[in-house]
């Protein structure tokens, strides 16, 4: 039986993730800090879906459903303490690390909020690190990362690495970086230190940069309402795809930043488990540092909207598209072409947007509809802000 | 006059780039935590030379000498409101940041120290980016990076940014990374940040990849023994040549890593002075981020202990050369080929070796010989080294 930790297993990935393994037969142990949840509750927005309130109350409906234990500790992973204790009790072989406050508004909003970011998710990483080289040094770390990191070069996107023939000479070497935001610098950071772990200590690690998540439901979350996860749709939270969905839903015109142009990947939130176990399945050999670009479609924010539109059409809503001044600094029209094979490589049968779109993700939206806050929805963080209160 | 704040000023750069900006005509304010005197004090190491206890001793006999003041503040840049009352009183026009901890060895030796650095280094460095965003978002930042963060690609070493051609298309993108330790790391998640700044808020600011700086003696140092700076040659703090002069002069056999093959960049500390002095009366652009490639000469350690034993031999003293098992994991061989060219189009006029390494090195360590604890000399730290307390 192998032995999963899950880090960040409170969170809208991470606790469908740890379901799915349970259910698979593996041993699954689960860390959470909650620090979405008390973000959630410093800015007075919650989850669509009503879950559970704790890590302790969903383990134990897990358990009363599936017939199956999850253990877990609520704790945060910037304390070696409990990074140490848990990996000596625990011992894992593999460790799918999504422990990281996820958002790039949050990052971007003050300075405390961007250092928390940083320190949280650096240190977080580094601890973890340190726990596998000197506890658990064959264990596979599958690290969440995001394909934020590349941003929108003009030259293709490769799977984290690129051959660069230059002045006569050539090398295989880390694929450049443009992070979008604070956050999204943070991630370039854990990515570079879990490189030079794997150069230098010998660790094995695969780095999935995931594009934008959309969905709700997995066949685990359908199982009881208390055991479904997280969905956001607040600025702060939510990503694209998710939040045209509530708007649709709830009447407000979809919120499209800028011209739209802006292109990036996107998958199911089946596809991101499926990802995930075929990377666990398939472990890199020792001192590998792989890369996998983690989306399965490619779209920019315009053609998504017009997606919305359309599907929420087919239930009888009047969806309309509005422009709204873009908070960020980003281009709003670009190349851009990303390679994601790897995973196709490896099995992954790609979710496809247009046959969840309209059940599983309005259809959802709808049992929930009175939970929708519209206050919650328009982009308050710039980029470019006012100096912020620290 | 220009006001010039120095992050790092009681270092072994900072202090007389402090008085330099001071002899020159502008207003001085230096910054420092003392992490190094203190990490010293931890080892029971001390700078070969000796220097005076503290900074407010140090500017005050500064005052005396030169009849110029220097301000500073003893405090820690990850302390914001320390921060934010430096920026907010001095308001700076240039910020010159060499306020890190310095050391590849240190960062290896145990989680704790590792999560010092990039703690100190990150949020240090994004706590100065806030306070030049929000309070004086004109100053332009000249921020000492490293040579170290390139490691050793096959291809050219440009600075700090190339263009690739990729299937048919090309951009220019941020230079490849591969440091060679944590603390290296570091300083590419500074230079991540960094350039985010300047993009994103339109900051400006000049990434300074210096070499190996090595030398003891500035025209500031010169003046008054209880000016000099610190010169390290301890396992931890101590770079190579600056260690290799000192193992001639006690007699200890030159401490060559492996096979000796290790290039890297190389410049006195009166270039170092010049170097930044330069770049800051050359400003870049509003959200310009700029890369110059910070050294004048490149050597192999096979060679610089070659360099280090004639120059013994010019002094009467019998230099040995041992091949100690290399402490890092590194190549030992390896092409080597930096750009270097931008410091020179603006003015720098390097300052060879091969001129200052008998009488500016060699002598002024032997005034100091019986300084010289010989058990800090050998390497303890190892890359790969067993678990370490942490």
């Amino acid at each position: 039986m192998t032995k999963v930790l899950i880090l960040g297993g409170d969170g809208y990935l991470g606790w469908p993730t740890a379901m799915r393994f349970s259910a698979t037969g593996n041993h699954v142990h689960v860390v959470d800090n909650y620090l979405r949840r008390d973000a959630h509750h410093a800015n007075g927005t919650r989850s669509l879906t009503p879950i559970a309130r704790d890590l302790p109350t969903r383990v134990s409906v897990w358990e009363k459903v599936s017939g199956r234990r999850i253990a877990c500790t609520e704790g945060d992973l910037t304390n070696w303490d409990l990074v140490a204790e848990v990996f000596d009790e625990f011992r894992p072989d593999v460790v799918v690390h999504y422990g990281e406050q996820p958002s790039a508004p949050y990052s971007m909003a003050s300075r405390g909020q961007c250092v928390r970011t940083q320190m949280n998710n650096v240190v977080g990483t580094l601890n973890v690190l340190w726990a596998i080289r000197d506890i658990t040094p064959d264990a596979h770390l599958v690290k969440l990362g995001t394909m934020g990191e590349y941003g929108t070069p003009n030259i293709d996107i490769e799977e984290g690495f690129i051959e660069i023939r230059h002045n006569g000479r050539s090398d295989v070497l880390p694929y450049p970086k443009l992070p979008g935001s604070l956050y999204h610098c943070s991630k370039v950071h854990d990515s570079t230190n879990i490189h030079f772990a794997c150069r230098v200590w010998g660790l094995r690690a695969t780095d999935l940069n995931q594009g934008v998540v959309y969905g709700i439901e997995t066949p685990e979350t359908r199982l009881d309402e208390r055991l479904q996860t997280r969905f956001d749709y607040d600025e702060t939270f939510g990503t694209a795809l998710n939040r045209f969905c509530v708007q649709a839903v709830a009447g407000h015109p979809l919120t499209v930043y800028g011209k739209g142009g802006q292109t990036r990947g996107y998958l199911n939130i089946v596809d991101t488990l499926r990802c995930v176990e075929l990377t666990a399945n398939n472990p890199p050999a020792t001192g590998e540092y792989r890369v996998f670009n983690q989306f399965t479609e490619q779209y920019s924010i315009r053609k998504l909207a017009e997606l919305v539109k359309q599907a929420g059409a087919q239930l009888g809503l009047d969806v309309t598209i509005d422009r709204v001044d873009n908070p960020r600094v980003e281009r709003e029209g670009h190349y851009y072409n990303a390679a994601h094979t790897k995973l196709r490589d490896l099995g992954l049968e790609p979710t496809l947007l247009s046959e969840t779109l309209v059940e599983s993700m309005l259809g959802v939206i709808q049992r929930y509809k009175d939970r929708i806050d519209e206050a919650a929805i328009p982009p308050k963080t710039t980029w470019r802000g006012e100096p912020a209160l620290t």
